[in-house]
C-alpha cells in the first residue's frame, strides 16, 4: 500500500493515506467542515487505521489534518439528528470504537497538530500515543458551551491530564495554548511551527527503524497493565518480556548489541 | 436562598453563605482555630453543601476562609480526645463523608486560597474541582510532624498529583509553595494577590453561565469513570452523552449555536 | 546493623551499605558492569532490603551508585543466556519482587542520581518514594533499541509519569534530561551537582526525625489505596487514621504539640 484513499457512495474523500519508507501519514482531509468527525469521517478513519492494523509494511502512523482546524469533533447537526431519531447511541459507539482502535493499533500513532482542536478532535488527540503542537495550536473540550458536556472526551482527557487541569477544560469550555496543553501532558512538545514537521519527521523516522513487533507488543502491554495493581502488572509484563525475547528480533538486537554493529529487524 | 448561617447549639457559626447571581460563596469563618476541621466546623460545611446540593438557584461554588490560614485541618485536641473516648472513627467518617460531598456535588466547587493550607485542609483543597491561589499561599500535609501521618489527606492528594509529588509533601511534612503547588497539579493556578478573585469570579461567571442540569451530569460521569477501564469508560460515558442530549438544555444549545444566538438555558 | 557487605560465592562485592544516625546508605558498588541488575546485584539487593526491612535502627535509605552509571537495568549477556535456558522468567521474578520490595519497604527510599540511567535501572528510580538528580543526569527506557520493549520498566514509569511522557521514552529509547525528568514527575527535583548530596542529607535527616512506626504505616497506606475507588480508599484510611492514632508516637507527638515542645518518638 503506497497510498491510499477511502471513497464513500458518493465518492468523497475525508481522509488520505500515504506511506514512505514505513512511515503512514494519514490526514483529515475536509477542511470545508472544519475536519468534524462526522460519521463519514470516523468510518473512513475507521477503515483505514483497520487497514493499518493489518500492514506489517507501516510501522508509525502520522496523523495530521488540512486547514487551520486539526478538529472540531461531532458534526453537530448529526448529533442533533440522531438524537431526534434514537439512533444517538450509534453515533458515540462509533466514535468509542474508533478511539480505541486507535489505542490498540500495532502501530504507534503520533499526532501532529497545527491549529485548533476542539471536543472530540481532543479527544482524538489525546487518544494517540504521541502529539506535538505547533505553539500557535490550542485546546478546547468545548461541549459545554452548547450544552453537551464532554463526557467521552473526558475519558481520554482524565487519562492524559490530571484531575483539576482536566475539569478547567471540561467545566470552562475554553481553550488552553499548545505551551500550556504540553505543561499538562496533554502533548509532548509545543514546536516553532518551521520545526514541527522536521521534529516529528525525526521521531517518526526513529520509532520505524525500531523492530515493529516489538513495538507492538509493548505498546499493547503497556496501557494494558496501566490500571492494574503493581503485583498483577508485574506478574503481566514478565511474561510479556519473556514472549519479547522469544521473538527472533529481540535475539537479533542483543546479538548485534554484543557485536558492536546494527540490528537488523525481521519484524518477527 | 439568598444568604444561610448555620449555627451550633451554642449559636456559633464558622462558616457562612452569600449567594448571588448563582455564584454560592462559602466561606469557612473561624480563623481564631485558623479554621480548623472542626466537628463543629464539618458539620455546618455539610449541612451546607447538602442544602447546596438542592438548591437549583446555586451553579458553582467558591470556597474561601477568613484569615490568614485557609484550614489548618483537624482540631488536634478533637482527635486526641476522640481516640482516648474510643470514638476517633466517627471523626473520619465524618471527614470522609464530607470530603466525599465536595466530589459530588452536582455543583463545580472552586477553591479559593490566600494563606496557609495544612493537613485535612489540603486534603479540601484537593477535592475540590478547581482550586486557585495567591502566589504568597502555601501547602502542606504536615501530620507526620506531630506523629500522625496524612493517610487521608493522601487519598485526595495522591489523586492530584503524581506519587513522587505526593510522597514529598507526606513523609517531609514541609509547605511547598503555589507556584510548585500549581506545578504538580494540586491547584490550578498560582496568581497575583489583586487578581485572585477577579480570576476567580471570571472563572465562577463563566461556569454559572452554561447549563446546570448538564454540568451536574458532566462532573459526575467525569469522576465516575476515572477509576473505569478504557472500555468500560467508553461504554458508560457514551449512555451519559445519550442522555445529556435529550435533555432540554442541550437540544437548545445545538439550536442556538446554529442559529447564531446565545442560549437560553432552563436547567432542565 | 553499622555497616554491612552482602558477599556472593565468589566473594564480589556488588552493593555496600553503611548506617550512620538512622540513615541508610544503600550503593550500587559495580562500576565496571555500570551497576547493571545482574542476579548478582539483585540478590544482593534483596538480601539488604529484606535486611533492612527487619532493621528498627534505620529511618530512611539512600540509594546511590557508584561510577558515572547509576544503573544500565539488566545484564544482557543474562538475558540472552536465561532465553536460551528456558529460564528467563526467572530473572523477572526476580527483578520483580525486588522492585516491588523497594515500594513495600517500611522506611522511604531516596534515589540519589548523579549520571545515565537506563532500562531497569530508571525501573529502580521510578519505584523509589523520592529521586533527586544532578542537573547533568540523564534517563532513558532504551531496550526498545536492541529489540526489548521495556515493558516491566514501563510498569514503575507508567505510575510516575503521565501516559503520553512515558511512551516518548518508552518507544524512542532516547535519554531525557534531569529538568525534564522533573518536569514530568520522574524525579523530584534536578539540582546543581555541587549541592546534591546537601539537598538529599538534609531530606533523610528530615525523615529520619519523624516517627518511624508512623511513616511505616503511612507509606504502606499511600500505595495500598491509590488503585482503590474513592470511597474504598476513604473506608480504608480512615481505619489507618485510627491504628496511627493508637500508637504512642502519636499520642506523644499531639501531647508534644500541645506542650510546644518537641516529640520523642519511640517507633511504637
Amino acid at each position: 500500500m503506497s497510498a491510499r484513499e477511502v471513497t464513500t457512495k458518493d465518492n468523497r474523500k475525508v481522509t488520505s493515506l500515504a506511506v514512505e519508507n514505513h512511515i503512514a501519514t494519514l490526514t483529515l482531509n475536509d477542511p470545508s467542515s472544519r475536519n468534524s468527525l462526522s460519521r463519514e469521517m470516523m468510518a473512513q478513519l475507521q477503515e483505514t487505521l483497520d487497514d493499518i492494523a493489518a500492514d506489517k509494511d507501516i510501522h508509525v502512523v502520522i496523523l495530521r489534518a488540512e486547514g487551520p482546524v486539526f478538529s472540531s469533533g461531532h458534526n453537530l447537526r448529526e448529533v442533533l439528528a440522531m438524537s431526534d431519531d434514537g439512533t444517538l447511541s450509534d453515533l458515540f459507539d462509533q466514535c468509542s470504537t474508533l478511539m480505541q482502535s486507535v489505542v490498540t493499533l500495532p502501530q504507534p500513532v503520533i499526532a501532529r497538530i497545527d491549529g485548533a482542536v476542539t471536543a472530540a478532535g481532543t479527544q482524538l488527540v489525546a487518544s494517540c500515543d504521541l502529539a506535538y503542537a505547533s505553539e500557535d495550536s490550542k485546546f478546547a473540550t468545548s461541549g459545554i458551551n452548547f450544552g453537551l458536556f464532554c463526557t467521552t472526551p473526558g475519558v481520554a482527557l482524565g487519562r492524559n491530564v490530571q484531575p483539576k487541569q482536566a475539569m478547567e477544560m471540561l467545566l470552562s469550555g475554553d481553550f488552553i495554548k499548545a505551551d500550556r496543553a504540553m505543561e499538562i501532558g496533554l502533548i509532548n512538545a509545543a514546536l516553532p511551527a518551521d520545526t514541527l514537521d522536521s521534529h516529528i519527521l525525526a521521531m517518526a523516522r526513529n520509532i520505524a527503524s525500531k523492530s515493529p513487533v516489538v513495538i507492538k507488543m509493548g505498546k499493547a502491554a503497556f496501557y494494558k497493565q496501566l490500571p492494574m495493581s503493581l503485583e498483577d502488572a508485574y506478574k503481566y509484563t514478565s511474561g510479556v518480556m519473556c514472549e519479547n525475547m522469544e521473538t527472533r528480533d529481540a535475539k537479533e538486537g542483543l546479538t548485534a548489541f554484543f557485536e558492536k554493529r546494527d540490528p537488523e529487524w525481521r519484524g518477527e
